[in-house]
């Protein structure tokens, strides 16, 4: 089964996969409205029932699909880079008593493993950028909980910095997947609530079994929200809570957003190309090549020229391409398993934009361009495919490029001598570009002998292929003469493994040190709600999943494992 | 499919599970040797093949099914027990050429879901037991790898301080789950390979890809073992190494070691009775009661009175039985998915063994009876049930016995006025016995409000309900004229559910704040593991594992998810 061809989306020529688009922008959307009030922005979630990606299946009482999620993500990214002058966002809802019912679950039944598994991880990176902006630019999330708020819902509630609840008599926070449908609340949620919210492991073992949650003053005892309010106060506390919290930015006061425009992208049947990134894709082999390129010409050199360039500026838009090129390879192309990292152009460019980044990283749109390419790096940690990086002549893994390679699972660097070939690292190396578990890229690498972090980043002068393998840079470099058979027959290799035990080994390995709650969240809980997913107590003929809705009771096989 | 009935194995009478005994003794053995010389043991591994569990396969080429790890682990128990003289410990194989192939790879072809999820639990602790010992009692151990050395025998030998391995042309270290079955190095392997080795990743992602393993030169370069010694030498260099490591332990020069008894216990179909701890089987309900009995008579109360008590010493006996019964529980009562935790006797004699173990905690035997205690708290954590402790007027949740509570997933203690009851905390719970996690259970517990955990701790008069309620040591409180109903219905509404969810839910509440190791292995990689362990590629009628040794090919779905 593959995931859902949506009324309005092309259907893939040669393998009936939907495609799935990622752009979109405020007019477009069709389940949030997001309006302004000075520094106080408010997302509120307004759902079309009939609007889901798929027509099986109706988004009711403000439920989800990755469709909605999609347009959340969007916003979010937009107030980041086209409102500096919002320094809170309010989450809530237009229904009437309802804030969110989370997942739809008609969605879930129906959607192939794969999809359900994706769909999970696009929806946890959302709820972790929302996090990203309340750590790292100034921005803090209100939810405020106008209604029932349950699983996904809940979920993405905690996601916000301050939870704030109607006390009405009828709402209540809820994480109701484990007693109604055998899964876990699996975007979070029960990450959040004892790591980040700290509930007591006990009360967090009651809430997360009691279908009808938790509501009013336990709802605050229990630290499952931050206050209840009854109805006729609840919108001016939420407002006077908003201006609070939007006191606190060291956002710009006022203006100078800078506009995302759409990407501009030639999409043909094996192939996407965008003004700076590449994908293209060899069906029979199963492999992709993923082509960044360096920057041409003149680049901004200061913060208002980078206004200026806006979307066009050359990180910006390289990301934005990487990043759209990541989720398009994820939801539409899911039998392309090995992909080969190349970059082109002048590593030069690429170290200049790397220092104007640097140099001026502490001015807000700055800011927001290096964190965007920190998410986009981490969207590529997290993704499940295998990429081994391709160092040759021409090629420019340098600086913030050279991230790709870093983050890929290996490579492989020519070294001819007559052609000269060489990697660089620039200042972004070392700070600002982290991992999911903290820590960059370079001392993930060199977790057993830290000092070669330092040492590498002081080195400014390009690495050649001896330099680089000796360094610990890259993993091999053949000769000229063994490099064709060497690189194909690793390609060859890794296309014939199970693709399952892949993503299972990478998950394991691109991880290594210290744990946080996004890493919790990716590798403990998001396994084992991917095992649950496999489980028939929850998807097979009798599981909970499959009988949601309908007149059966599921039935479980007891044994516990 | 249930697991494996041994041909020497009770069958148990209603439910035709096989009962799997972990009680084994030296003398016993079939797989392992246990040798002496001085401070050096040497367990040896020399698996008989028709000596597995089952006679459905062949433990051929020194591979191993649950039955040689249950030796294995009596044997590291023993050592550190009954032979406080030996200092460092050298595992090796007496076969010719191969140290030793890692997990059957037909009984877990045969196995079912939950037999292949709790074997692979077993060998991680096995395994983190031996890291145990050379963290805190001053015991070395050496992987002398004399020969093939593949999946889970490598993940043997990483549990170990130093990997010796023999340079031969012919020995090498080997991952080789994912090329050959599809499925993951699950002991632990991938954890350890980059988080205790410090492998680079990239390193890693080649060697967990390459069936044939690395040998020689390269294995040492990139830190899959420490030292290789031609044949000639290896003997030597090995000894040599041994006793270089014994010189550095803090263990006794010679003797005083206790001897571990065979435990005492009828067996009835419905129930389990030790000396200090039984288990109480409701089939209908799928309930079990675990009762824990406090210490009575005189305590000894120096470690020369400890000594002579030996395997009789209370927290010795009551932990070594309550070990017994939740390993019994895992793999002979499967469909038992919720125990009832209870705890009779005087408090008082609780929290005075808790401060002799506290005042004597430096002198080996008790520091052994101490981490002891720890293994066995930890092993109830990893237990795949739901625990809910039962605080009655005549129990004895006090010092040690109230980690039971703390390790519970819920508590639930009886406020009647008319009938006193109370809890009580003691120095042992606020240190020596940490979880997985690193942290003491209190500390877990109070992860939001960590002054409260030196607030209760130097409270040292019991708590009475109220009290007991208020600082959050326990969960719910109901008067005599709820309680029957409130406890009754929770555990019929705990019963109900699934008991895959369950497992997913509680393994990510139990462990809330830092990850260590030891929780990223039963955590990020047992889950992904079990995950593969649903999959089709590797267990489907063209998985990988399924068709290892036969002449049909694996034909893999090559989705990624």
């Amino acid at each position: 089964m593959h995931g859902y061809a949506g009324r309005e989306m092309a259907v893939h020529s040669s393998t009936l996969q939907p495609r799935v688009s990622f752009d979109t922008s405020p007019e477009k959307y069709r389940h949030w409205k997001l309006t302004f009030d000075g520094a106080v922005a408010t997302l509120s979630m307004d759902v079309q029932e009939d609007a889901g990606l798929s027509p099986d299946y109706r988004l009711k009482l403000n439920s989800y699909d990755l469709g909605v999620d999609i347009e959340l993500a969007d916003a979010v990214q937009r107030i980041r880079f086209e409102h500096p002058e919002v320094h809170a966002v309010v989450i809530t809802s237009l229904k009437e008593r309802i804030f969110c019912a989370g997942a739809n679950i008609f969605m879930l039944r129906g959607a192939s493993h794969a999809w359900k598994v994706n769909f999970c991880k696009f929806t946890n990176e959302t709820r972790l950028a929302i996090e990203d902006a309340s750590a790292n630019s100034g921005l803090k999330f209100i939810a405020a909980i106008n209604g029932i708020c349950a699983g996904g819902g809940y979920e993405l509630a905690l996601a916000c910095d301050e939870l704030l609840l109607v006390d009405d008599g009828n709402s209540a926070v809820s994480l109701p997947e484990t007693p109604l449908l055998a899964v876990l609340p699996g975007t979070g949620g029960l990450t959040r609530v004892v790591d980040k919210r700290k509930v007591r492991r006990d009360l967090a073992d009651v809430f997360g079994t009691v279908a009808e949650g938790v509501k009013g003053r336990r709802a605050v005892e229990w630290n499952l929200v931050d206050a209840v309010y009854p109805t006729t106060q609840f919108r001016d506390r939420v407002a006077k809570r908003a201006t609070e919290l939007s006191a606190t930015s060291d956002r710009p006061a006022s203006g100078g957003g800078i506009s995302l425009g759409p990407l501009n992208v030639s999409i043909s049947e094996n192939a996407l190309h965008y003004s700076s990134v590449s994908l293209e894709i060899d069906r029979v082999r199963r492999v992709a090549t993923l082509t960044v390129k360096a920057p041409e010409g003149e680049l901004p050199g200061t913060p208002a020229a980078i206004a200026e360039a806006g979307d066009q500026f050359w990180p910006l838009r390289a990301f934005r391409e990487l990043d759209a090129a990541l989720l398009h390879l994820r939801v539409n192309e899911p039998e392309i398993g090995t992909i080969i990292v190349r970059t082109t152009g002048d590593p030069a460019a690429v170290i200049a934009a790397d220092d104007v980044l640097l140099a001026h990283r502490d001015h807000w749109l700055v800011r927001e361009v290096v964190h965007f390419m920190k998410r986009t790096l981490k969207r590529m940690d997290l993704t499940a495919r295998s990429f081994f990086a391709l160092v040759e002549p021409g090629s420019c893994f340098a600086g913030s490029l050279f991230e790709l390679a870093l983050a890929a699972d290996r490579s492989y660097m020519l070294d001819d001598p007559e052609r000269p070939n060489s990697v660089a690292l620039s200042g972004l190396n070392g700070g600002p570009l982290t991992m999911s578990n903290g820590l960059t890229r370079l001392e993930t690498r060199f977790l057993g002998t830290p000092e070669r972090v330092q040492e590498v980043l002081e080195e400014r002068e390009p690495f050649d292929p001896a330099a680089a393998l000796d360094a610990g840079l890259v993993t091999f470099a053949p000769d000229e003469l063994d490099w064709d058979d060497e690189v194909r027959l690793a390609i060859e290799a890794r296309a014939a493994l199970s693709p399952d035990a892949l993503t299972g080994m990478e998950a394991n390995l691109r991880f290594a040190g210290p744990e946080t709650m996004e890493t919790k969240i990716f590798g403990r809980l998001t396994a084992w709600q991917n095992w649950i997913f496999q489980r028939p107590n929850a998807v097979g003929e009798t599981g909970a999943l499959t009988a949601y809705g309908s007149q059966a009771r599921p039935e479980f096989d007891f044994n516990r494992t």
